[in-house]
Order: C-alpha cells, then structure tokens, then sequence
C-alpha cells in the first residue's frame, strides 16, 4: 500500500513537512509513505478544464493521486483556512469534474502542526470540508492536531514520544480505512 | 476614489472578470474601478514573511491592495470554496500578519457569477469569512450573486440590464461604505 503525503507549506523547515517524515518513520508494516512537494504545480486555470490541455506538471500530479491507495494531507493554518497552494493543489485534483477526477473516491486523511495551541484545528475541518466536497473518501472519525509545535520538533525532527505515538495510532486506523470496502456512492 | 477589482479566475473569457469589466463601465462618479490579474503572483512561501524577502510581484500587488481605497473581489466557486488562486492572493495579503497586512482595515466587497442557479453564493460566503478573518472591513450588508450566468453574458459582454442595474446599485453602496468612518478595531 502506496500514501501519498502532502505538505500544505512551501516553507524550507515547515513543521507540517516535518510532521509528514515522522509519518513515513512510524508507517505501519507494509505501508509506504511518500511525500510530494506542491511547489512545482503551476496555478489551475479553467481554460485547462481538458486534461489533454494539462501543463505536465499537472498530469504528473495527477498520476501521482491516482496511483496512490491514499493521501495524507498536513495542513498549516493561514487565516483560519489552508493555504491557498493547497487549495490550488485541490483544484487540480477535482478537475475533471465527474468519476474521473483524481481526488474522487480517493480515502483522505487530515492532520497538521503548528506553533499556536489550537494545532490547525480549524483548517483541518476547512479541508475536510472541501474534500467531502471534492467527493473525496474523507476518513472523519478522527484528525490529528498537534498545537505547541515549537516545544515538539526540533532541528526537523518530531522529538514529542506522545505525539509520536499518537502519529503511529492516527496512521493505522487511516490505513485500516484505506483497507476497507469503499462507501457507496451515487455518482 | 479607487476601487482594486480582481478576479479570481485565471480563465480567458472569465464571467468573474466580465462582470468586474462591467463594473468599471458601472462604476459611480468620481470612482476609478481598476482591474488586477493574478496571475503573475507567485506561491506565498512561509520563508519569505518578511516583506524585505518578497518577489516584485508581491510587493507591486501589496502596494496595489495599500494604495486602493477599497476592493472589490469577483470569485467563481470551486469545489463550494473559492479557487487557489485567489487564496494564494488573500495569503499574501494578509502577510506580515498585524496591523502592516495590506488587506488589514480596508473596505472590502464581494460579488460572483457562474453558470448555476447559486452563483457562487458559497464560495462569496466562503471568502467573506476568510476576509474577516484577515482584519479586512467586509461590507457584509449584501453581496452580488449572479446565477445562470450563460443567460447573461455574451462575448465578455453583460447583456442582462437587469444585472447591470443591481451591479450599479452595489457599487453605489459598497463606494457609501468606503466612504464612511472606519469600524472601531481593537488592534
């Protein structure tokens, strides 16, 4: 089993980056863990709707949502909402409307860090938000906020043993969602 | 008085920026409605917080946010939120955070057309709460919704007077709620 793992900052040193390594560190037995930088992704742009018109870039994103079993996001938090190269990125992955769209009954999972006590609380519901929207298989029975950041990483390494073992928990019960039978849909 | 217009599509033949187009022939007396592309607007990159760091683009559209008495925003709707593109420009907006932030206290109004019956009236709600989270004064009294957009446009062109007419109307307002005295802010 293939997560793709999404960092939702650009940011050299971005705790939510680091918290995405410490996830391919504690991935369950058989599960590889793998991260994707958005920084190469150009703006979506409707004039591109046809993916035949697609930038490369774009496909390559696009490939790389398909082919996985999962994705992972890891969220800051900017004005209350993700930041807007993540919702370009999701852009992207809901286009072409419809069955075909990469993001479409992909499983889905939130997390994220940062500095503040409330650890992207509210821009992970945001995001999951969006993805229900997207039709995403958005698995909602649990997030992982991990607020006072500062105080947990250091030098790029998540050094908290608690959140470490709260990563580890949040991860299996992700991968058991990714193993189950999808939800019905209607469309 | 000068109003900053952007839309947030991309998309040639965008009707966000249609309608912006018709606002600027609507615009009132004594008014300059001017219209901002974003696309020339790098990713914002949490490196770069500090405005001695920022790229030309971000700087000259700063300035463009600083300089304007008011702005008016024309979203299209993706996914029930507002594209990436545009949020990427609320990102850069709202940097350095505190009273310095371009977007911080200054009047600001929202409108949006598509193709549907809601005419964006989500991702409007959507970006309003985003703007107030940014510190922005959001002339919340009303909006513009302008649904099947199809109906109303031809060849870039808003042909629906009755539109135009509500357009007027809102510009007049939103142009008395720039004027008035600014809202009381703690910070």
């Amino acid at each position: 089993m293939t997560i793709l793992a999404i960092p939702g900052s650009l940011r050299t040193g971005s705790i939510n980056r680091s918290l995405l390594e410490a996830a391919v560190e504690e991935a369950p037995e058989g599960v590889t863990i793998r991260i994707l930088d958005l920084a190469g992704l150009p703006f979506y742009n409707g004039d591109l709707d046809n993916p035949a018109d697609w930038p490369a870039e774009a496909l390559a994103f696009a490939d790389a949502l398909r082919s996985a079993d999962g994705v992972l996001f890891a969220t800051p938090e900017y004005n209350h909402v993700f930041p807007g190269v993540l919702g370009n990125a999701l852009d992207w992955a809901s286009r072409p409307l419809g069955s075909v769209a990469p993001l479409k009954r992909k499983p889905v999972a939130v997390m994220g860090a940062s500095p503040g006590l409330i650890g992207t609380a509210r821009a992970q519901d945001h995001l999951k938000f969006v993805l229900m929207t997207i039709g995403a298989q958005v698995y909602s029975a649990s997030g992982l906020v991990v607020g006072s950041a500062r105080a947990k990483f250091e030098d790029g390494q998540l050094t908290d043993s608690e959140t470490r073992r709260r990563l580890s928990l949040f991860l299996e019960a992700f991968v058991t969602y990714v193993h189950a039978e999808p939800v019905p849909a209607l469309c």
